[in-house]
């Protein structure tokens, strides 16, 4: 069979305890043998569209030429649309749920150029029940849109301009410092803020780190310095470009998360570093878990 | 290499956090190159033969042609049979133990047709050890199957009659209620019952859920919905038709496993529902974590 | 396009709750378009590389021709060399962290042939931050040595004996019983032992399971069987020949790891088997959980 699109880049909050994953890979190669698919990952938390958006963004730069099916839906089955969105001159297409998962995605990689919503049934699997859209919906049109069939034709074109935006967390001025976010915390308890190096690079190679009201612990306030590896931290935190660029609090082989109760959404102030020594500076109340 | 298999879907309890299933995939396209895996799920519960039969279940209608490996395996390298199984006329092998697992897989595509006990240690891995029949037995066997050895010559055949059944729990009737059971809890909370929305249609649109016996609470009486969407249940629990056909307990963008302490085995019992408001009811006790 | 390899195995301590193997996996396949990517775990435990050089010792006996990779990589970004290492006559290369992960693989394929530092920036991705060696690094290297790129064009020819060993644990003799360590705790809590069944093979079929110190316990004394299936054992402790064809101390349908607080890297003292029935045998002070 020759094939518009050989690769499928798929991202869900599926998990893979369940066989939901291997069901919407078997719906979309048994319709489309050719086509390879990749999992960028499925374990995004349960309902958590932000954090798939975040994730889909990260990966989007890297994903080959084809179809990118996404897939965090706490809205399945209701009047929320599904969509199929067409970037980059046709060699990409974005298929999900119109629920603002799919916006930096699309955002990175040039913007909507057609978007349908994918409402002819005639394209979808009949189903005994209506929550796995995955399997019924989204997989059988991603297949087809690999074997060349017409993105207008699988549903009603819609204003690109009118989906769903994502919500971006942006980092605000207060009194000199920067209030950030942590935006995602990765494996290793590295936590991703919504800040580039370029954004304190005014501050020097240390940094002011406040959490006003950490987890089950008294405010805590570090310097730490602006670090390029993990290495370079040596034994307290530090603040590393990560590999989006964005800079991350860290520790060497350890999880800064865990060590200060951070977690995704988690609100750090950032302050023109005191000290230049890059030693650790505590005020006042003792240290949280270390 | 011209292939009369391209597709292997494999499903086990052998997790991820080893390189079992690496290891299976390898010696598998090693030896049939050309063939793709699909893993279905490998995280059924260690052991669990049942829930990796349901699990096999409910992907298979969705497969494609070709073999499907499944191993939960407690019995590997006792006398428990390694066995081959043919359906539709050719078109699948089942290949695992024989010890229920295949069973319901099987008679969902119309029922075994041949079998054979892969008796032939010619065609399995030279092996240090008893203890991984994935690799060493089921593997070679599967890649050969792909390179169109037939069945008969794997092993000697046995009476498709006498493959060992899987136990499959169904409701029954109690004074006018229907005794159920938990089969399912899948990653986002929603535990699938044992009864379909037919078996309650005369009920009307809302059904009593009695737990006689939840973890750690007392009794629990509620009147749920049944609905087609989790949007539609509201704040509080309801049945909704899954994806299966089944009812599954479930809440909107909650686990209803989680607060009502259920998991795959607890048994349920559902009453014709007296009130129709959708509102939950309680009697009695005060509610379970909610 | 032709390539030189078309199979990639990989294996690291990524996880798979990010996207960190989507990506590396985009881009291999996006430079690389008919490469397999077979993944043989990513759940080595994070930092970990005594561990993922054992699973990757494990799993190398089967994975087929081609690229094998590698990431462990605590130390990415810093001084530590990035390697490719090929063996066998050019049939493999394994690429990774010069950190003594890819010692045992190496070795077991024969032995380091041809070596590089992957020191030629102009073959790697330019990248926003140093953190992510396995996108920006070994993925490109690894599609080019797919594609066909001689190793020596890859980076500078390093010296192979040069190359960090591995650092294997080696069972030792203490007045008649032998020292030895947990290597692996697997998904079933089968605890493998750096000793295989010839090690113990004069002691005929008991042998006495000795821990010292086991976690929030007493010391433990067992005689244990060694047997060749899980099954068995029977209800209590077994010593079976595992995949490996090492000695792993197990249950039937149980963890052992869990029961006695096993996890890697435990001593654990054998001694010659007192009794020979095979009964559990216990000297003093209660037993720890059951």
């Amino acid at each position: 069979v020759s094939l518009r699109f050989d690769t499928v880049s798929f991202l869900s909050d599926y998990g893979r305890s369940d066989e939901f994953v291997g069901v919407v890979t078997s719906v979309i190669v048994d319709m489309a043998p050719g086509v390879r698919v990749i999992d960028l990952t499925h374990d995004v938390a349960p309902f958590d569209v932000r954090a798939g958006s975040l994730a889909l963004a990260r990966a989007i730069p890297y994903v080959p030429r084809g179809v990118v099916l996404a897939v965090v839906d706490p809205g399945v089955g209701t009047s929320r649309r599904c969509i199929a969105v067409e970037v980059a001159g046709g060699e990409g297409v974005f298929v999900g749920p119109d629920n603002g998962l799919l916006a930096a995605g699309v955002a990175l990689t040039g913007g909507a150029e057609r978007a349908v919503s994918l409402d002819r049934v005639e394209f979808h699997l009949e189903s005994p029940g209506a929550t796995f859209a995955g399997r019924d919906v989204f997989a059988p049109v991603v297949a087809r849109l690999c074997l060349g069939v017409d993105l207008a034709e699988l549903g009603t074109l819609i204003d690109p301009a009118g989906i769903l935006p994502g919500v971006v967390p942006l980092p605000r001025e207060e009194s000199g410092a920067l209030i950030v976010e942590v935006t995602w915390v990765d494996r290793f308890g590295n936590c991703q803020l919504n800040v580039s190096p370029e954004d304190v690079a005014s501050w020097g190679r240390v940094v002011r780190v406040v959490l006003d009201d950490p987890v089950g612990g008294q405010p805590l306030v570090r310097a730490v310095p602006v670090v390029s590896t993990f290495a370079e931290i040596g034994t307290g935190l530090g603040l590393v470009v990560d590999s989006c660029g964005m800079l991350a609090l860290a520790a060497d082989r350890r999880s800064a998360a865990a060590e200060l109760g951070l977690g995704a959404g988690t609100g750090v102030r950032l302050e023109p570093g005191g000290s230049s020594d890059g030693v650790d500076v505590r005020l006042g109340p003792p240290r949280v878990r270390e």
